[in-house]
């Protein structure tokens, strides 16, 4: 392992302004005007595992394209290991928050800032690094390995279980590895034990013909603003709670020894409250700011436009009002059955005067881990060497959808083990990802392979 | 008068061509990219009051120029009326719902439909041509006139007041007459008993330092998304109410005799929602449609947004959320004490984990006119002759704020006589002007001018 380790430390700057060209391509998936930023960014990483010494090539979806590449050398009777990640990002809006621009990665701090740093394209490159580290030094890989990655997580993978289950056959493996995630702290490296699900929908309400006048109008007129106001507010009781009927039917009561692992964490409210800039902390009661964010499931508004939100007062009863509003979901909730609550919820709780629709956007099921197994210690292993500290388990709050059809389709386990870092601003202005993890997780990345193999 | 009017019928056509030119500007004041085109449209006005025979110049103020016109010919044993009016229009937007440019004046079934038809430029234009028509047959006309038409009247006329201080003198006057208002049907006249008051906020409620992942963050981090709508909602009760404490306790209980005559004129609950295309009507129990329009104050939502609301599914946690929220007054509520009340009223309902700021936009009070006397009587009969049918008393659910401000500090009664229609779509797409009230209501001031000699 040590030529393996010497190779990347000596070519740390090198992946380090490689990592930056493919930050570069804007690869929003989520807006149609990107679509050719979003295949250069497909094209991109393919060349970039050809040059690492593996087959590659676009497989196309009717979305944006699937990326593959394969290295078989280890042979049938070794393990196959697939390494699971994806090139798009998210929006970068509001660009006015940025303090440089979110397409052009700037170091500051020992963090480099751009879209993708660290969802994911920096994380899925370091797996790229990592094989060619094997294969530069050694001709060739510990295990045979896959690489896919998608185009399309940021906006529900919608494409990627079908080319999954017609590509059964040749994506088999023994075991999928996935860096989309956090560590737990600055050099505490972390295998996750869950993620959560998500279900992601819009709510219309739509009221008079058009847009009226407040004063001619106002009184009479129920005003859609706020009636989504109302429809809303009513998503939560006064503990913090969800409060449509029947949503913690399927919520996972939690073993105590996951409990207790959770509080055997380090984690600090007052810190976390100064780091967010907050007075005081919210959500369900009766539970500690961890398992709020790893094992109980949330109802969050994303976004809310009605009626005029430029300057100055403009006295309109707006016509219509909209809200993009998601649920994270715990083990073993799934998005159509919160579908078919909110549902009846909306259908109790709409005032009449108004119309409601319901839109499902994005879903995705939660995932547990199964923690014991060579899978899990062979991570740990691989991260306590490069770190030089012992890995920790922990959940995350964050949903990666796929990983549960990965499990039942291709029926390997999957590993997360990921290198960002809590504040590391993911969906949000200012997303960075930690230099030195870069450079030491691509080192436990290629220990790892190694002791799969 | 028979000359007057005939002058009239035979410059119809260039009166209405010469509107059209006035709307085309767009002078929208809330916009200052718009600033020349809303000076623009008060020198096209200055000149037309020159070319009808009366002195007239821009008379500049912090914001929008107002636009003086004097014929001072009668005499000081005659009355003087002011004519007051504004030259300004609200945003147009949302420009994709306008079946027709909102800045390209076209006509469709007896309407012309074009922002600021209605309100106001084509009813203050009424005006000046009336003026022309005495002015063009008789050499003079019959009272002193003031014509004063200011360009801040859809951003809360700031200035105004100032300015009408400061020249309380020059603007000395018997009488103020304003056309900015409805008839109360097509060809039902009317004259305003009432005038709703507003008091316009925008609540602004911030969260965490940015906007954060909703996954990684949402649970424990109050979202202001969900704040504000729970704060919106606690606007109201389950009985459509204002839930303020106090709100209604300047809300004056209105004589019987003006509820007997709002009772008294036709109203059709059935084709008033099919118009406006909604199953039910909402808003105060208890109170009959003209009533929740006329004499009881309101709540609305004016503008909601927050977070992420372009296409697609981001899984956003808002750092922050905005909403414009304004009241309609009626006597004898004051925006002051709305605004004390709904301080009051925030700081009970805003949950911790964010700050909640009010911002006032703008304010005015309600007006009650004095019914009996020789202004309300002269109108009445300037309208029956032109329209060939009596006049009725009606409220008005919209505000002009500044006709309270005139009869206090110019020591006059104010006369409201307009001549839109309800569902004209003012401040909404589709703004349009009946043209044969254009035409009959230039008659019925021509007439009005000379009842008031």
């Amino acid at each position: 392992m040590s030529e393996i380790l010497r190779y990347i430390d000596q070519n740390s700057s090198r992946f380090r302004a490689e990592m930056y060209d493919f930050l570069r391509i804007p690869s929003v998936s989520a807006k149609s005007e990107h679509d050719s930023d979003t295949r250069g960014a497909a094209e991109w990483l393919a060349q970039r595992l050809r040059d690492a010494g593996l087959e590659a090539e676009l497989r196309e979806t009717p979305g944006h394209p699937v990326v593959l590449g394969h290295w078989r050398g280890a042979g049938p009777d070794s393990p196959t290991v697939l390494i699971y990640g994806h090139y798009d990002v998210q929006p970068p809006e509001p660009l006015e928050e940025w303090t440089s621009p979110p397409f052009e990665p700037t170091e500051r701090d020992g963090r480099v800032y751009a879209r993708g740093s660290a969802d994911d394209k920096g994380q899925l490159y370091m797996h790229v690094k990592a094989l060619e580290a094997h294969l530069a030094t050694q001709g060739s890989l510990p295990v045979n390995v896959i690489v896919l990655a998608e185009g399309e997580e940021e906006v529900g993978s919608a494409n990627l279980v079908p080319f999954v289950e017609q590509n059964a056959a040749e994506l088999a493996c023994d075991a999928v590895v996935i860096s989309d995630s956090n560590m737990y702290a600055p050099g505490m490296p972390s295998v996750l034990f869950s993620l959560r699900g998500l279900a992601y929908f819009e709510i219309h309400v739509r009221g008079p013909r058009s847009d009226l006048h407040s004063g001619q109008f106002g009184g009479p007129v129920v005003n859609p603003g706020n009636a989504l106001a109302k429809i809303v507010a009513s998503l939560h009781d006064a503990d913090g709670r969800v409060a449509i009927e029947g949503f913690y039917d399927d919520v996972l009561e939690w073993d105590e020894e996951t409990r207790d692992q959770i509080r055997s964490l380090p984690f600090d409210d007052t810190a976390y409250k100064a780091d967010l800039k907050v007075a005081a902390l919210g959500g369900e009661k009766g539970w500690s700011t961890l398992e709020k964010l790893w094992i109980r499931p949330t109802c969050d508004v994303n976004g809310m436009l009605c009626g005029y939100t430029g300057e100055g007062a403009k006295t309109v009863l707006p016509g219509k009002a909209m809200a993009k509003v998601s649920f994270r979901l715990v083990p073993s909730q799934t998005p159509e059955r919160v579908k078919k609550l909110l549902e009846a919820h909306l259908a109790r709780v709409s005032p009449p005067g108004v119309t409601v629709e319901l839109v499902e956007l994005h879903g995705g099921r939660p995932w547990k881990a199964k923690v014991e197994g060579k899978l899990v210690e062979a991570a740990s292993e691989a991260l306590e060497q490069a770190f030089g500290t012992r890995a920790v388990l922990q959940g995350e709050g964050g949903s990666i959808p796929i990983v549960v059809d990965f499990e039942e389709k291709l029926k390997a386990s999957a590993l997360l083990v990921g290198f960002a870092l809590p504040g590391c601003n993911l969906h949000a202005p200012n997303e960075w990802f930690p230099l030195d993890a870069f450079h030491k997780g691509i080192g436990a990345l290629a220990i790892l392979y190694g002791k799969l193999g």
